[in-house]
């Protein structure tokens, strides 16, 4: 009786590669074996900041307790706004706690809410390609239609992003929003130089489009401090600035938060109303805690020591155990590498190859909106162990070697 | 240059009323004065569990604190999906905890995948009137039209149901979805009887739609326990259950979740993806704990003594205060107060007036589709003191005197 209930949209839902490698962990594990993933962006689980959090709850007042577990505001704690003012304020972003910043629950839920602000059936989003798709399914929900750009070894290609809003604009159809991640890219690790950040706000102002600039990784930075964002050169207020605790704190926190124009982050609190009311009462007065105590400063540090030494591991490795055809470009932040194989390799055919010997990496078309690209794949050195990523790409390069055989 | 940019929703969110309360509530606060609140459905500040659960957090032991600060399942926690499932099956609803729950961000999250995975534009979802219009804006945002249905002394009329959906089926309208809170309605504090439960479910089968059942305020029962929910009685699925811990444990936490057959609930999984990927790991662990240890019946068991008392004086206030011609019935459980008053009165104009003298309720016309029905308005008994409850009510008893003079 189920089908004939579903909408659309709920027709469309569909496991993704993600559930199939749950699956096959899961199956493996019944019988005794492991799954090494290199997949996911999840957290280096040894250097989960379990002291510090405890620290900062085991020193709440009572008087705050019961703040805490009242209901909150729909735009997010005001101590933790006044402290991500002062955090965005560190990377060149100025920005009011009291109305340009609102708490979301994880950057997920901001793109959600941006989609719901701005989105209607038809309304046209460009994104740099590849990209990670998932993150981009809220703006397909809401009926956009996504055009892609290429991205090259500086991040977006701005002369084809050109080239591409004056070929729409003979057609008569207008960008409403460009969506990039410019520093430490999912999945080409990439970073946009200064210039092209520049350009691409003039581009904005002569088009009239909005930029969301979603910066989760920027922060983990293997040289030097993180790029300056493109909101901090954004005079006009035409960018939407999505950061995230998830990948340089805890993912389990769910703490995101969105900074932009009064309007617009008036507007997205208005829908938060509508997706869940306020965020969780106690992360949000960790997140504000471990800022104002200068914990997450030592936490960065910290997990970008240890994500550049797994990074370097993983570069030994596949020296070592990769077919000589791989290729592959060392990612200065951030938590993975992306690796392109020849024309006719078929990562994905190959992921229950890999499976089948214990270790998972996400195909390269999951990244791509023509999914017949099927001769790259994404790794993340971020989650395993040392000596899972040793022996996992140990697993890979036999299994790449022999598939390149035939 | 924001006007153009937002999408037809994004124009149509506007502040509401408790926007204007709290507008009011910071004003005054800036002169001295402080403002009663009889509006929201907050918890009793001295009630919330701020002992308990700093307990279960100081025991919380390391290697569960690494699960609780990574990404965890868009399902919810295995361990908190077991315990709710033991929970729902005290009040009857059987639950296979693999499948048939998620966990999500408050009730409002579930009232939110709900829509995006059974509503397009156009689909009929009847809801009881009066009912609180702003939980159902996320029906209205995935483009449903909304029928009603009156409420009387027991709940949901469901004879004029049938009526109406005979009247739609007539005119060729097949309703996909109805939406009831059986069990001390907001804002009318009824309840469904069992015959009428049975009867719903009776004719969902002949009409062919679903119930979304939406359980907040039923453990809040002033005699006896909590009435039956819908979905114990469900034999065919056609049941989603709602419920949280908003109402009887913390706000705070927001902890709610969703039962229902595995197909839908597999649904509303991947839909979380697109929302907020999944909940907070902390608060996921602190509720499961709460239940494991039978503390969240001891918290049920202390918030219902205190309501009750709270109604009771509440009650006793209006009967000394309030005008002859105001009607009201004392609600069996929950957190509300109906009040009717003559034709011609006007709660939305006398709103301003009462924000002036220093106490805020929540005028009727919120609760109907027909806004200009404005002689009803709900008080909350649930956060404001005892002394507030008194002076508050003495304020509106004077005010509404006043106005009816004229």
């Amino acid at each position: 009786m189920e089908e004939h209930f579903y909408s659309r949209l709920g027709k469309a839902l569909r496991p993704g590669v993600i559930a199939r490698v749950v699956l096959a962990a899961f199956e493996r594990a019944k019988r005794g074996e492991k799954l090494i993933s290199l997949t996911g962006g999840s957290y280096d689980p040894e250097s989960l900041p379990v002291r510090e959090v405890e620290e900062v709850i085991r020193d709440i007042p009572p008087e705050d307790w019961r703040d805490i577990l009242q209901y909150g505001s729909n735009l997010g704690s005001g101590k933790l706004r006044a402290e991500l003012a002062k955090f965005s304020g560190e990377a060149g972003i100025e920005a009011d706690p009291e109305g340009e910043i609102i708490v979301t629950t994880g950057s997920q839920q901001a793109l959600d809410l941006i989609s719901r602000v701005f989105l209607d059936p038809g309304d046209l989003v460009v994104v740099g390609e590849p990209t990670y798709l998932q993150a981009l399914a809220s703006f397909r929900l809401y009926g956009a239609e996504i055009e892609t750009t290429p991205i090259d070894e500086e991040g977006m290609n701005i002369d084809a992003l050109e080239e591409k809003l004056k070929d729409l604009r003979a057609e008569g159809r207008r960008v409403k929003l460009l969506y990039t991640v410019p520093s430490y890219q999912n999945p080409t690790g990439t970073v946009m130089t200064e210039h092209r950040r520049r350009r691409l706000l003039e581009l904005a102002a002569e088009y009239d489009f909005l930029i969301v600039e979603d910066n989760p990784y920027g922060y983990i930075s293997f040289e030097g401090s993180m790029p300056k964002p493109i909101k901090a050169y954004d005079k006009e207020g035409r960018v939407i600035y999505l950061s995230t605790f998830s990948k340089i704190v805890s993912p389990g926190l769910r703490i995101g938060w969105a900074i932009g124009r009064r309007g617009f982050i008036e507007k997205m609190a208005l829908a938060k109303m509508n997706a869940d009311i306020c965020s969780d009462g106690l992360s949000q007065y960790v997140a504000a805690e471990l800022l104002r105590r200068g914990l997450v400063h030592k936490l960065i540090d910290r997990i970008r020591r240890v994500y550049r030494e797994k990074r370097d591991l993983m570069l030994e490795s596949m020296e070592l155990h990769f077919p000589e055809e791989a290729e592959w470009r060392e990612p200065k932040g951030g938590l993975f590498l992306w690796v392109e194989m020849p024309i006719g390799f078929d990562a994905d055919a190959l992921l229950d190859d890999a499976l089948r010997r214990g270790v998972a990496y996400i195909p390269g078309s999951n990244f791509f909106t023509d999914p017949s690209v099927r001769n790259y794949l994404r790794l993340n050195y971020s989650y395993p162990s040392r000596e899972e990523i040793a022996e996992g790409i140990g697993i890979l390069g036999e299994l790449f070697r022999e598939a390149l055989k035939h």
